[in-house]
């Protein structure tokens, strides 16, 4: 399958159509119509034939989609069986509301360590998973090469440690810091969690009629 | 402007065009071209004319696009100024982490109080949100007519603290429960935050040319 051509907007609602599919698939919908899942996605029926086009396909014609057969397929394409490895940066707030509550696993991810400077939290593990001290992660990113980094450290520690962990070996940033990471002399791929986006989305939802 | 016509993906764009358009103008750039947008914001040109166009426009035919004031014509469409308020119901690490860190006021809205069930943390603040038991939650909503609320309780009481807003005139729900919100019965958004949405997307990129 030819990377290089599907859009990036593409890409971005791939996990929508897996986490809906799955969701079908747990509740025993063999079939869905583009139409119907259009409606579940809140696209258009004419979207999603496109956006599966970019990958071949998996409908045919008057049948609509074999719900497992996509969700498998699409969950193949994300790689989520594939089990990519990550390190997590930054024990606050955020970072232990991640640890604690939040299911990697189900997202296809393998979180190895969570990383802090405080020497009182290393040692102590969150869940299953160590805690480690800052001063080890160049040599534990040498041994393990996780591929993926979760920054909930405070923003302004953010740009050094990007550039640290390009240098080490990462590949993709998970960006909960709100700063904008410029590392174009790198082959790294930032993800921003941006909430406020989602906030401003619901304010105007809310609003509905209102003048 | 007739709202109905808007569809839910270009609502959903909308943030991300202000968040750009708010960089875009803080970095002193006064206008930009309709493919310069796209390629920031891994859009087409003429999907961003089309979202536009839903609006009325704003752009002129090869002059591109006045920063500032399509910055605020969105930030006016999204209700950024209008002051939405807010209530957060559960101070668990997510909540703690959301009332600490996360600039409400920049998305345009006001939160209000922070509600827990744990009589230890009653009284105490995060920051300036004063924290209240969840007891006083219909005669604070009663008196206040919060807007939203912050759905960062555990999720089994999810379904149920939802029902409960929706009596107290709550008209939306930012929901971090991961629990899937029926409402149908009443009018009221909700709006979930998967962060395995964004997790997923960045693993798919990371892994780039790799077979």
């Amino acid at each position: 399958m030819p990377k290089q051509k599907v859009s990036p907007a593409v890409v971005r609602r791939l996990p929508r159509y897996f986490r809906h599919l799955e969701e079908l698939s747990l509740s025993g919908v063999t079939r869905i119509s583009s139409r119907l899942l259009a409606q579940r996605l809140g696209l258009t029926a004419s979207q999603i034939r496109q956006d599966l086009n970019c990958f071949g396909g998996f409908g045919q014609q008057g049948y609509g989609y074999n719900v497992e057969n996509l969700r498998a397929e699409i969950g193949e394409i994300l790689g989520v069986s594939r089990g990519t490895t990550a390190v997590l940066i930054g024990v606050g707030n955020i970072g232990r509301a991640l640890c604690n509550n939040f299911d990697f696993a189900r997202a296809g991810v393998g979180l190895l360590a969570a990383f802090d400077v405080n020497p009182a939290l290393v040692g102590q593990s969150l869940g299953r998973i160590p805690l480690l001290h800052i001063d080890t992660l160049d040599a534990f990113c040498a041994a393990h090469r996780p591929a993926i980094a979760v920054l909930t450290l405070p923003r302004e520690l953010a740009p050094q440690m990007a550039e640290r962990l390009s240098r080490l070996g990462v590949r993709g940033l998970w960006n909960f810091t709100n700063v904008d990471l410029h590392l174009h002399e790198h082959d790294v791929q930032v993800e921003d969690v941006h909430f406020a986006d989602s906030l401003m989305t619901l304010c105007y939802r809310a609003r509905g009629e209102e003048p």
